[in-house]
Parts: structure tokens; C-alpha cells; sequence
């Protein structure tokens, strides 16, 4: 196969860019909160004395949180294979940078598009969305790490993000449902999508590249930073865009409580699986994190500290089980590289249906009459809705998500099943020799820690040695 | 030995966290500014007409930064063995969790718990507690890392926030001792617990792991992410929970300066300690820290910019001296993996004395009136306390966390040398293999990689191998 | 070569911290918002209820950010070498710990000198200010990675804060410039330093360390941490210091943009310039970054979003060229390890002059008159500037910046050419062995691993041993 992308990257890389450059010169505009002009009517307009009310102090500091998780947190989790660590962490910025430029257009058209002026107003939530656009695509690279071509990725991110911002707009606009987090609109979404490409690219003959379809110690290392900085900074996630004052406290709180019960059940079913009880690296990377994936509904709403704390257990156990029981790869014949579908589509299906069930057990007792109304958004046309009518609609939007996820993955795996995206063959997957500049000497090293596995230890190395003697 | 922990760390896990589970729903409820009922009462009540005035906005920030110190800073910090790094950064993954779930709900009964309703009630300042409440039992992991079991460590830390909880009782509010950023409570108490469990669990064959008791070119890269972030967000560490407004901002200060000074007089005795003047990555990963360790509990006071440079200044000496004379391990027969004694006993101890001088030292005429009030909280039943007085009760304070850490320490090693944990052989600690699947292959290029270091060139090679043939 | 340091490097780390903590003594005190008693004199002055409206609200997370970026960001970036990144990472942080308090002096005497009370007052904006001339010698170190002993790097960052803050006076204060993230007095400064520096102490024989001047896989993938800390809070250090309100929310929003813009345009060039379309990490590591540089003045003005975008475009391209053909090192005998040139003083140049367009093309339309003189100050003396004016003093500005780099630079490299430097021989250059202890067994099995190179394969490895047998 042919996999030099010399003129289709830089092709695709271009061509992109300039689109945005348009697009944004045509579109995109300051809000009233970044435009200087505007900013000093605003507070004038509004009363506002002190400068601390503008919605940057309510937000930067989640905002940078979620950024970190994008391109640090995603970018590291894949780089524990042994030699595709600068596809994962270089192909997920590549990507991301991308991505976040279409987002601000896409989310712009559908939720901020000014239909007087034609213009759309950013400020620091829209580059928090941008950013949450982006995570649906990065999700889908994870089922595909190290099969496709850099020139596959833009064209999965391209439609990733198109196809995210159409049913956004549907599950939270029309539906009206509530998902600070993502657990519909970003993980469920996302896993799918990711999967679906997947099970259309399927390669019958990946097993060639078995030997690099796997991580070595300081890989393992590596991914632990991106685990970590996902894990810490998930309660950023899942408040970064919810109400101010006690919807963004009370989601931070959900989400840390229910992460940290993750924990214990991912290291629990990890022991018992092995039969020394010894862990796994894959699960304590991926599983820990199913209960951030499963709040992201449900943080913003009255679930209680302990109810996340069960979510959080349920999680732990359920991804673990995914990992140890990849049933996928054998009954579909799907390859899912990192594992998405227990991390991410399973727990987003679940977070999508436990927000369904904590909206339509929402009561005027716990979070008073005004409390609802502010939670739940039930203003304008839809001032009479109920909370039962609600947990409906929540559930209607996880299936949205879901099925925008595998129509369009389908569809995006065919297209990129075209002979012309440079990929790489079946014995060359999972290697950053394909496409990046390594090192001579590295890959002599490389070779020759490969060749000395055959020798288990130097008697029986030197008799060798002198026998041929 | 017997290390298989299949059952005992998966029960431990379990049993644990559904115990979590109950004593959350009977006990953890939001409290006024995380609820969305009681934070629109609360916002009426107070007329607050911003929703910046939840207490989010003032400690948010700060709380992720601790949560970073505690996940990727020690866990990190931990990676700095050759072949421990899973169980370094893992097990620290592993013991914050479980502990952050319990000092919440030690730290409620002892300081929120409504004695009406019979509930406590979180926010975002009792994550941060929750965090710092795990800090110490981290510490105490430092001076075990490599020579406990897993399900040992979950020992440690149930006992080590128990006894937090309670000496935090003592000196917070029974001796009314400051203590924002916990070089008392915190650090001078699990550096001693560490030391006094290590004490007990005593081995006297430890010598037959030496191979692995040390550290690789990466794994010394590795530790410093560890380092740098703990270093750098260690501000954050002392003003989280200190009085908003001019509070945060002057502990911000004074331990950024410490931390500065520090760095400096490290790397001087490094330096000076060695014949070519070469430095030593374990002072530079360690040393570097005593400085906001020892900032603990005067950063919130006015200690004075150069106070702090001074602290800073003699803790990076005290701290290096420290490593580079280990008497403890000579003189009382102690093993301490991590130099614990050196980072956190000592500068610890030192903090809360230092503290206990700024505060005697504090004059009307620096802090004012109404500012000696806010910053030692002579309110209530302390209204006529003298600074003097003060200065006393902080001195005393650090003598019950260390006493706390010695008995708690002693008691809680003898608990564990119980023949029932699965903790390691002698000539089978700092191992990976021990608790975790380790591919292979790996281990083998691992184990060649040793063997080949018997070689020094190849023409004694290949003369060797000539000769036997 | 004597590089031994054991004299030199603690004496200059003494004699400075010594002199720092008598300055600090004399000079520095806590400001309005960090002193209890002038903050509480302070609120009541102003009528401030609220302790938010504390500069510490609007700027300590912004602070952090940039503090990451110092001490992770510049350190990881620096780890790219495969025997270096002790040195990269471990010198980066001694050099920044000491500039960080020259620069408090410095900056304090220059701007917040009281010169009744003959004090200078800190606060957060001011520690945002140290670290961020702490900035411009730690480019400096750059181009001089591994070619210098660590006293030789104090010496550079004594004499370039110390120029940064003259040439940060006469350009912020004297010609009233607007420079918030600093492309001229941070990034063109600091890279013509170094590169003035690097030009005098030209190695003609420095060839016989080439070996070492080259990364591994995983010192790769070490950098990579470096260059996405760098990437995702550069929005963070082009905001951090500019107005509250909408200044640091467009500030922020304008470098997001373009440093997404900037990563697809170097993926671009990268890809292209190689036979088979391979990506470079040199590239990747470094001018991905370039956006943010080149928005460092230009940030917070009116700059429009796509405005952003095509800075981030051309600089993208700029700043991969720069890497391709490193026409300085041939034309000029230049030794530039990190390319510096490149990441740095082109960009930062640039991005003066961008500056300089910008604030010419400003229009009241756009800005507002009270617009205008809220982003260019024009209060006090400059009430009647005009904004052609503005733009001209902008690019004077930006010339004095690299006036000041090129003179200083050249008076620094001559300096440092008196053979007392300890500093490593021509054959011994990029090697942790010069400075720092490294494990015995780590260089055996690294000079192993070396000479395993030679050996392509096992059939005639064995045939070699055969023949010889």
C-alpha cells in the first residue's frame, strides 16, 4: 500500500485552514463579554460595577482544565502503544487544532448565528464547546489508533464534528434535554461513531501487526499521564458549562465523588480476573475513567453525593468486565484499539439513561420551585414541561446520540474505504515509521532489543556462540 | 511469601466501597452553596446579587491545583524506581481514592456534621480537606513504597485519615492552631506515621532487592513531572483553604518565594557534596519541596517576604543534609524509600515551629486590630487569646501530630505484620511483577538488558566468546 | 576542560540567594491586596464588600498556568535530547528559581518603587511579572542547551533579567508600548540574547559531540509534555496581565485561534518537506508554538478572529522553514540547539510588528473612544496620542527589544568566554554525565546499546563470533 500522504496531507491541512480563514473573516465575532466596545455598554446597560462579573472569571479556569484534557489527557491516554506514541499524542493535536476551528463555526451556525448581523459571538463558552466538539472526534480516533492515515483522521474529524453539532443541536434544542457533561451528546456519540468506522475498515488480517499492537513499561508510564490529567480534571468537564454558582459546584462534586468510587471497582475486578490477582495496566489507564463518562448527565441535577457514589461503583465494574471480555472483536468482528466502546459508548449510554432517570425523579421538594426551573431550563416554550416528560426526552436524546453515532460512522467508514487516504497495510499498523521521521539508529536499537528476546541468558548464549565456534 | 492478593484486594475494595456507599446516604448531603434549593434561599437571605460569591469562585481553582499535587504530584514523584513505577503511580491512584471518600465523612463528623439533622454537608472546601486529609497518608506510602502490599496500603490509609481526622480535631479546634496548608497536621504527622509503620515492618535481608532499589535514566524524568507539579502548584496548596481575599493572595506569596530560595541552596550542597561537584537527582526531586513544606502554617500570616526566602533558604539545606547523611537508617534500623523524613517529618515539624514564632511574634501595629482577629480567628471563646498565647498552643499542636504519628505509626505496623497481607519477599520488593501484569516480552529485554551490563566493550566481548570456541 | 563546578556553583548559589534575602529584606513588602491590614484599610476605602474583587480572583489562575509553562512547559520542551534531559529539565528549574527573585527586585525598582517609603509592593500581578521575565533568559538557555555549564546559565539569567527589565521599562514605560504577552520584550528579546550569546561562543569543533545531539524515542515523547503545556496555556500568558474584563477574555480567545491555526500549517510544510510525506517531531515540538508568540502583543487588542487565524497561518510556515533551513548555523557559525531562532525571535519580531498594524489600524468605530483609551492607555501624558503614533512607538519598540537581545547577548557570550566557567569540552557537550550523577550500570547499558548498533543482525553477529572461535 501506498502510504506516502506528501501531497494529501499537506493538501488537506490547507485547503482546511483557508476555508477557516474565510469562513471565520465572514462569521465570527467577538460577544458582548470579549469586545471592548461592547463589554463597557454591557455593563453599563446591566448595572454591573466590578469587572469579576464578566463570564471569563466564571469559566477560564474550567475551560483551561477541559483544554488540558483535550490535548494532554486524550493526547497521552494513547500513547501507551510501544511504538505509535507520536500517531497518538501528535495525531490527536493535529486533529483537536483542527477540530475546534470547525466546532466554533458549526456550534456558531446552530446555537449563536445572529440572523439580523449574520454573525456569530464567541467567548470563553464557546471555546469550551469547541473543545467538547473536538473530544467526539478524539474518541473515535481511539478505536482507530494506529490503522488509518493522518488524512483519514481530518476526514473523521471533519464529519465528526458536523455530525456532532447536528445532533446537538437536535438533542438539546429541539429535545431540550439537559448534558453539561456529554455523557449523550459527546461519549455515547463519539464511541459509537468510533466504532461503526471501525467495524466498516475491519482488517481481516491485522494480526500481521500483532507484534506492535501492544505497550512496553515506560509506555504504560506515558498513558498514566493522560489518565491522570483526564481523571483530575473530569469534574472541570462536567461543570465547565453548567449553571453558574451552585450548578457548576455541584457538578464538580458529583463527578469527583463518582470518580473516586471508580477506582476501587476497576482495581477490584482487575485483581480477581488475574489468577494472582496481579492488576492490569488497560484497566487502571481506561475503566477509572467510566464514571466521569457516566455523570456527565447527571452531575449538573439533585442526584445526591452517594447516588454518584453508586454510579461511580456500577462503572468501574461494567468497563472492567468490557475490557476482560472484548466480545465485540470476536462476535462483530470489530478492532477497537484502545477500547472505546468500554469507556466511552457503554458508559454514555448509561450516563444518558441515569440522567433520564434522575431528571424524572426530580422532586419541588428537593430542588424547590425555582430550583427545578433553573435545572432543568423550564423556561419559554417549555414552561410547562414536567419532570417526567423530561426523563422522556433525556431518554430519547441517548438514543439520538447513538444512532447519529452508528449511521454516520457507517457512512464515514465507507467513504474512507476509497483507495486514496494513504493508509497503512495490514503488517505495518500500530508503527510510527509510517508516518514520521524516527530516528536510524533508534529503529537499529529498536530491532536489535527485538532480536535479543530470543536469547533468555548468556551461557546458553555463549554455548551457542561456541559451538558454531 | 505468598503475595497472591486475589481475594483480600478485591474484598478489601468491595467491602469499602459499598461501606462508602451507606454512610454517604445516611450521613453526605450538598451543603447551601452546592444545593440548588438552599443556594437561591441563601442568595435571598444575604442579598448576594452575583453568583461569584459562591464559595466555588474563591477556592475552585486552587482545589484543582491540590488535586493535582495529590494524583499526579505524588504519584509521580513515586516512578523514580527502576522497575516500580506501575505500583509508584497505581497504588497512589488506588489509596487517594479510597481515602478522599473516607476523610470526607471523618472530616464531617468532626467539623460539619449538624447535630439536628444528624447530616454533613460538602462543598468545595471540603474536597480540598478531603485532598489534604489523603496528603498525609501518601506520605506515609513514601517511606513503604516497594515493601507493602497493596491491601497494606489500604490498611495504612483507613488508620492514617482516622487518626488525621482526629489530631486535626485537636489542633484545629480544641488548641484553635492555624494551620491553612497543614505542615502539622499534614506533613510533620504522616511523615511520622510513615516512619514509625516502616520502623516496625522493619527487614533486615532488604539488601537481596538492592538490584532494584534505585532509579533509570527515565524513571528520573519520570519523578520529575512529580516534582515540578508539586512544586509549582504548592502555593495553591497553602492558600486553598486560608481566608479569601487578602488570605490566599499572601500564602500564594510566601510559599512561591520559599519554594524559589529553596531550589537554590539544593542545588548548592548537591553540588558541594560531591567530588566533581556533579548533582544528585534525588535531592533535586525531593529537597526542592521542603521549602512549602515548611511554609505550611506561616504562609497565611504576615512572615514577610524575605521570612520566607530566609525559610526557604535553610529548609533546601537541612532538607539535602538530610539525604545525604541518612543516619536514620543506620542509627534506628528504619528504611525509608523515599527520603520521607527528609521532605516531610523534618521540614514539617520545622513549619509548625516556625509558625508557632510568627505567630508570638505578630504585633497589632503589622497585622492591625481587626486583622489580628481574621487571621488567627481570636473569635468566640478564643476572643481574648493572646498572640503569645497562640504562639504556644501552634508549638503545642506540632507536638500532638507528631506524638499522633509515632503511637498511630507503631500501632498500625504491628497491625500489618500480620502474616495475612501478601506483602512481598525480601528479594522481591521495588517489583513490579509483583502486583501487576507486565508483558513478556518486556521483562525479557529487561532481564538481557542486566546481563549485558557484565559486558564493558566487545573486543573483551568477542575475545570471550572466541576463547570458548 | 575543568568542568568541575563543586566551588563555582554553590558559591554563586549562596552569594545570590544571601543577596536576594538582604534585598528582599530591605526592599520588598506585601501590597494593598496581601497585607491584612492595608486590605481591610483598602475595602473600606473603595466600599468593596466582596474579598472577590481581589486582583488574586481575576489573575491567580492565569498565574498558574504561566507558572506551568516556566517550569513544565520551557523544562519538558528542553528534554528532547537523548542524554540531556537532566540538564534541560533540572537546570531550566534552578535558572528560573533564581530569576523569579531577581526579577521581583528588578521589575519593583522600575515600576512599584514607592519612593517616599522607599519599598516596592508585590502582588500577584507581580509574581506573573517574574515568571514572566524569568521567560526571556529560559529562551535563552535554549540556545545554548547543552553547550554551558550551569554557572555560565546563572550568569546569562543575572545579566538578561536584569536587561529585561531596562529594556522592559523604556518600552512599556518610557515609549508606552502595549506588550501584555510579550512578543517584544519576552520572546524577540530572549531569542536574540541567546542567539548573540550562542554567536560568541561558537564551537567550531563541536561536531564531536554530534553523537549526542539527537533525541530518542522517548525523549520524544518528554518533549511532547513540554511543547502541550506550552500550547495550551499560552492562552493563559498572553492574558494573564492584560485588562479585567473583556481584555483578558479577547486576549484569551485571540491566541486559542491562532495557535489551532498555526499547528495545521506546520503539519502542512512538515509533511512536505520530506520524500514520503513523514512528519518531523522537531517541527511539532516547536513551531506549532510559533501562534502564540506572534500574538504576544497583538492579543488583547481588536484584532478580530480571523485575524488570529492568518497570524497563526504564516507563522506556522515561518517558523517550519525556519527548522528546514537553518541557514543561521551555516551563514553565520551559530549553534542553535533548540532552534530558538526559529520558535522565538523571528516570531516574536513578527509578532511587535503585527502589534504595531493593529494598534495603527484601530479605530474608534471599532474600539469606542472610551474603548480606545481603556486597551492603549492613553491617560495621563499620553491622553492625546493617536493611534498611527501608538503604532510607530510600537515598532520602536520592537526594534529597542532585539537592539537590547543583539548588544546585551554580545556582552554576556564575552563574558563567558574567561576559561572559569567550568564549562564542558567540545567532544563532551549534551552529556548529563558533565553535571549530574548518573547511575553506573545506566551508562553501561546505554555505551552497550551504543555499540549493539554496529551489529545489523544475528546470523552475522554469530558468524563474526564464529570466525573468530
Amino acid at each position: 500500500m501506498n502510504t506516502n500522504v506528501r501531497i494529501s496531507l499537506p493538501a488537506v491541512c490547507f485547503v482546511w485552514q483557508i476555508a477557516m480563514v474565510i469562513l471565520f473573516g465572514v462569521f465570527i465575532r467577538y460577544d458582548e463579554e470579549s469586545d471592548v466596545k461592547l463589554w463597557l455598554r454591557f455593563k453599563q446597560e446591566h448595572n454591573i460595577t466590578s469587572d469579576i462579573d464578566n463570564d471569563f472569571y466564571f469559566r477560564y479556569p474550567s475551560f483551561q482544565d477541559v483544554h488540558v484534557m483535550i490535548f494532554v489527557g486524550f493526547g497521552f491516554l494513547m500513547t501507551f502503544l510501544k511504538r505509535y506514541s507520536f500517531g497518538g499524542v501528535g495525531f490527536n493535536f493535529l486533529i483537536a487544532s483542527f477540530g475546534l476551528q470547525w466546532a466554533l463555526l458549526m456550534q456558531g451556525w446552530f446555537h449563536s448565528l445572529d440572523l439580523e448581523t449574520g454573525k456569530i459571538s464567541i467567548g470563553v463558552e464557546s471555546l469550551i464547546n469547541a473543545d467538547f466538539c473536538c473530544a467526539g472526534s478524539l474518541i473515535a480516533f481511539g478505536a482507530l489508533l494506529g490503522k488509518v492515515s493522518p488524512v483519514q483522521l481530518m476526514v473523521v474529524t471533519l464529519f465528526g464534528i458536523t455530525l456532532f453539532a447536528v445532533e446537538e443541536f437536535i438533542i438539546l434544542s429541539l429535545l431540550h434535554c439537559r448534558d453539561a457533561g456529554g455523557s449523550m451528546v459527546i461519549h455515547a456519540f463519539g464511541g459509537y461513531y468510533g466504532l461503526a468506522i471501525s467495524w466498516v475498515l475491519y482488517r481481516p488480517n491485522l494480526h500481521l501487526s500483532k507484534r506492535l499492537n501492544g505497550s512496553v513499561y515506560h509506555s504504560d508510564v506515558f498513558a498514566m499521564i493522560g489518565t491522570l490529567f483526564l481523571w483530575m480534571f473530569w469534574p472541570s468537564f462536567n461543570s465547565a458549562i453548567t449553571d453558574h454558582g451552585d450548578g457548576q459546584h455541584r457538578a464538580a462534586i458529583n463527578t469527583y465523588i463518582a470518580l473516586a468510587s471508580c477506582v476501587l471497582t476497576t482495581v477490584a475486578i482487575s485483581s480477581m480476573s488475574q489468577k494472582k490477582g496481579k492488576l492490569d495496566m488497560v484497566h487502571i489507564q481506561n475503566a477509572t475513567l467510566a464514571g466521569g463518562v457516566a455523570m456527565g448527565t447527571a452531575a449538573e441535577f439533585m442526584i445526591t453525593p452517594y447516588g454518584s457514589l453508586i454510579v461511580g461503583f456500577c462503572c468501574g465494574i461494567i468497563s472492567t468486565f468490557g475490557y476482560l471480555f472484548p466480545f465485540l472483536e470476536r462476535a462483530l468482528k470489530l478492532q477497537d484499539t484502545c477500547g472505546v466502546h468500554n469507556l466511552h459508548a457503554v458508559p454514555g449510554m448509561l450516563g444518558g439513561f441515569i440522567g433520564a432517570i434522575v431528571a424524572a425523579a426530580a422532586t419541588e421538594e428537593v430542588y424547590g420551585r425555582e430550583g427545578l426551573i433553573r435545572v432543568f431550563d423550564f423556561t419559554g416554550s417549555f414552561a410547562n414541561r414536567s419532570v417526567g416528560t423530561q426523563g422522556g426526552f433525556q431518554a430519547a436524546g441517548t438514543c439520538v446520540s447513538i444512532a447519529f453515532g452508528l449511521v454516520g460512522g457507517v457512512i464515514v467508514g465507507f467513504i474512507l474505504r476509497f483507495p486514496i487516504w494513504g493508509d497503512p497495510a495490514d503488517d505495518n499498523c500500530y508503527d510510527d515509521e509510517v508516518y514520521w521521521e524516527v530516528n536510524e539508529k533508534q529503529k537499529k536499537h529498536f530491532y536489535h532489543c527485538r532480536l535479543t528476546f530470543q536469547i533468555s541468558d548468556i551461557n546458553e548464549f555463549l554455548s551457542l556462540s561456541g559451538s558454531r565456534g
